[in-house]
């Protein structure tokens, strides 16, 4: 069991924690309730901006009965030049029990896994150009929902390959789990190492035999300045969006993704979002039970946490 | 009915709901008490600064037990350029039950409206140059509060008339109950249709007659340039505020109301704010309990809410 | 009792006034729990970034079952213009009984004591240049902690004194219950009517004397520029600094103290910060407790709160 005391990295999870964890938020999904055994404090640092993931993991915290914090680093002593680790060990003492991190440093927490006065819960919620797991959690979750398994899967994942956090933990997990992997989008945006999990296609050609075609975000905000400039939302949309005619040759049961915010019309037709193949704002509900499902793992760990059964 | 499921135009709603309202409003004022049926979610999405309405709502969602997110627009998605739409239709994703949003675009609801797929509850805390419709609630709950009717009363609204969000609404409801508007303030910024709801008129002239004197805030931050070059404030005073002498000619039990926050010595003598005339601050404390009723109304028209009787 | 409503200026506390603060803090680090008659709203305003002491504050609020609010005065109408003391009343209004504030004005809260119609508790989370009082309680708290008594103790307090809301009051309480109080540090940041409460000496002689090591935050962003440009870490470390060397001629049951952030390396090697003499962090974690103490005294005055045994 790796997911003993964190949740940083969703590779490392061996297949049957996966599994739990996916199994863990379908019980939520269905009206599971727990009951902790004290009060659980749990602050939620933020870095970098976001509306989805904070406020779905603040969710999922006063859903299981914690006390959320929100801490926002512009107003606070990180301004004074205080080091991540300083701040995480002064949310230590104050009486935290859980921290939720998203910060801009590719693999923030290894620092703090090494120091022996941490021993607070550390979440990652997204680092740097490194992983955001608990959206890979919910990603499995959707697939595993619609189609109940892995194995056999043949999912398309489309677009700004390498400015996704997203992209290569989901690629490596789901050909783990069974699934076959194809990427599509600009070739000068493919990480060369993902044909150790899929291969690079031609959209065109793959759609119609995709199970899930997997829009990515165009993160204008991460591009390059030569990128930016040469970028026209119009022609990436002709050339690797998800546009109604494209979409008119998916499966009948195939369903779309997107990790959001969309950018309507240039990565996906704005007519689709919401289309029935759509699972863009199904995903966003299963990000609150994916987050719960986290949260009462690790609480459960260290024996904080009892559990009920489902009403249904 | 139409306060079925939102609160966002003061103006469509019955006298009959209007007046349901104002009863609610005073009886959680008395003490009345409320119980959820399950837990509810509702999120407070301020584009506008706020401290008056924006902690007023929250106070309110406490009171009645609901669980209270912040969701600050600066450090969130809509950085990212993602429209009001989307975000709503995110936070509906993540479980909110009900939305307070503040917009500078007018009529920022409509389209939201229109959108099928959004069904969560909506409050309009102010949109642009529109309304303020909960702002326009307490004003009623005010004046019902001291006069026990509308009909009849005079009720002069002075000042910035065409800047206000709550002059409009406020205006022309007051003169649907039945009473008598009279308005006054810089002769430019009176908007020429207010002859609708009421008459333009010399303040100095009409004050002996008010019930009440609604004095309204000059939103310097809302001016055109050359009006801020033009505008001194001890100008607009002498010309427009409510100053001690002016107030010596009030009538013995009328009323001093202002939306604040109150630029003292402009609009009005500081020495009046809390002067026993005044029910500035008794507005605010009506603020919380007018919100109180709008949040009680929705969810009770959703079958959410059990209600109790009052204390007294 | 000059602690009955509002907690503002430690040195204007009697001793049994403070003792019972520090009995009342250590039963609350014991487990003590209390009741409280009726939901208490506190709302906390920090005009000055603070990761430390905004989130002790919540904690202990949050721990004694209080409502705690976040006002951000970014995004409030204190950016209209508003005056403290109408922000104040107006929270008042709304509600609160209760305002932590931290603002740069020094005495920020006398114009307010002045006011009549002000009737909710203050607490002082800093003002200007004046004190920390907060601050100044969990320092005596770990004090206590670990000697169960001030007579006699021989206190240094050590670095940028000029700049620092906690060396004043520290060394004016600390010497009124009997320790002796050294000052050192660079002398021209040594405020000649700190005489008043000790002795500026060596560091260096005076180290191997001392039973409280209480090193002070340079405070970069309070220096003038002057200061800034002349200023060098490395100088300023080995000059005042508490290095290793110097560390190794303390006695044997002395301990460091430091209100936080650190700068490592710069009043305190980073490798000290953690050591068995340091109680850095312990006093974070008092912090809590101390602030409990301070919130649960003005509500017992106010016949707000049941007093319940300590587990233990």
């Amino acid at each position: 069991m790796t997911i003993k005391n964190n949740f940083l990295n969703i590779n490392s999870l061996s297949n049957d924690e996966i599994k739990n964890l996916i199994l863990l938020a379908h019980e939520f999904r269905n009206g599971k309730q727990v009951k902790l055994n004290q009060p659980i404090y749990s602050a939620n640092l933020f870095f970098e901006n976001s509306t989805r993931t904070h406020t779905s993991f603040e969710m999922a915290q006063r859903k299981l009965g914690l006390q959320s914090f929100d801490i926002n680093p512009q107003t606070s002593s990180m301004q004074k030049g205080e080091s991540l680790s300083d701040t995480v060990k002064t949310l230590q003492a104050i009486g935290m029990n859980c921290l939720i991190i998203r910060h801009k440093a590719t693999g923030w927490y290894k620092e703090l896994l090494a120091d022996p006065n941490i021993k607070l819960s550390l979440i990652n919620a997204g680092d740097g150009s490194g992983q955001h797991p608990s959206q890979s959690l919910l990603d499995l979750v959707t697939i595993d929902d619609e189609f109940k398994k892995f194995s056999g899967l043949k999912i398309g994942i489309i677009g700004d390959l390498s400015h996704s956090r997203v992209a290569r933990s989901d690629a490596e997990i789901l050909k783990h789990l069974g699934a076959q992997i194809y990427f599509s989008g600009p070739k000068e945006w493919y990480p060369k190492d993902f044909n150790n999990f899929g291969e690079y296609v031609n959209f065109d050609e793959i759609i119609e035999k995709l199970d899930v075609v997997m829009m990515l975000r165009v993160q204008l905000e991460r591009l390059n300045q030569e990128l930016v400039s040469s970028f026209t939302p119009n022609n990436y949309f002709k050339h690797y969006g998800l546009t109604e005619s494209r979409a008119a040759e998916m499966k009948k049961d195939a369903i779309i993704m997107h990790p959001a915010p969309v950018n309507r019309d240039v990565e996906i037709a704005s007519s689709l979002v919401e289309s029935p193949h759509s699972r863009i704002f199904r995903q966003m509900q299963n990000g609150v039970f994916a987050r719960m499902a986290i949260l009462a793992t690790i609480l459960k760990n260290q024996g904080l946490l009892e559990e009920y059964k489902c009403k249904s």
